[in-house]
């Protein structure tokens, strides 16, 4: 009872990844695949990490969205780069969209590409995307239960950010109950507990950020 | 830039969506499939619909999930039959799924098959399950601007369900500014501000299926 995406597909993605991976390891570039749920913070997140790194590297977005483009209005606002890919109904971006967006972007220019994939916590985790970094958005509302029921995702995160932390005594949301289901199925990611409005734990995810962009 | 589905794949998964509203029209059950993102509320949403129908209707769920059987376990705590689909990865329910679970329950002791869909904004809208009515939840945390972003299952709902309601102070949610968007995509869907929490606005929306059932 199981979708199956065809081979073929996933493999000619795969290809079409490498690719995007070289022309960004050829200019130093670092670039993160942010996923997460609609409505869980993506593009406040990527708002509040360019408020505090866009001094420090120059920043590139990629938008991805089903239909509209106004989260890449809202980037361009803040004086930085955007591309936007509407999907035109497909639940996740591909490494042959991001390609093209890349080939939009002046990469000798750039040090930092930032993807907001499409809102989802299932597909999008199928499609390399020729990221260094796969990087989880979940936020308190959605409720501490989510890695039982979409482990994949919290599975392949290089990174899982908790946003929304300053709504937690609102909702009913186990920390510890949470942090134990991602351990079960990841060892190695960190957990960033922080609040894109506020601001609240955002130095942490920064700093992790930075770390992996000085390890290129 | 869109994955196409199958043609053929649709169709089949159509043919089977009749099949199975013819079954459930021979035993007059009526079957509603709830669509909402990850976190959403729609099995806190589910629960409290049962509590206020169970002495009236003879219930039954319909549980989809990629992985696990919380959700079902759940329900039938409560004392109502429920079946677990787990799609194994798959971002939606399809007909045939349905169809199974529809086999394992006794629709001629039934009159209300609540359907579960996976987590999802994007796929389940494409496969017709053969129920008579959609009903889409958004939850205040994700934001008023998601129907600019996900236009179809907007468009194709029945019903939405503004969930989570009693978090209305705490974000930014222009609820007319919602309401203005959704009009532009469905002009009959009528918009229910509710919270399964705390059981606000929750007559309105049972009222409404409450109809949609006697008009069976």
């Amino acid at each position: 009872m199981q979708i199956e995406i065809d081979k073929p597909i996933l493999e000619y993605n795969q290809q079409l990844a490498e690719q995007n991976r070289m022309a960004l390891s050829r200019e130093n570039v670092l670039m993160i695949n942010i996923m997460a749920s609609p409505g869980a913070g993506k593009t406040s997140l990527i708002l509040s990490t360019i408020e505090r790194l866009k001094d420090r590297y120059r920043i590139a977005v990629i938008e991805g969205d089903i239909a509209s483009d106004v989260d890449a209005q809202l980037v361009k606002a803040q004086g930085v780069a955007a591309v936007q890919i509407n999907t035109g109904g497909a639940c996740h971006l591909e490494a042959a969209m991001v390609a093209k967006a890349l080939d939009a972007l002046d990469l000798h220019q750039t040090d930092l590409v930032i993807v907001e994939n499409v809102g989802n916590l299932v597909c999008p985790v199928e499609f390399d995307l020729g990221e260094n970094l796969k990087v989880l958005i979940l936020s308190i509302p959605e409720g501490d239960d989510k890695p039982l029921k979409y482990p994949s995702i919290f599975a392949e995160a290089d990174a899982i950010l908790l946003n929304k932390i300053d709504a937690a005594d609102f909702f009913d949301f186990d920390q510890k109950a949470f942090a134990d289901s991602v351990l079960r199925l990841n060892q190695s990611a960190p957990i960033f507990a922080l609040s894109a409005k506020t601001g609240e734990g955002l130095d942490a995810w920064v700093g992790w950020l930075t770390d992996a962009a000085g390890a290129l």
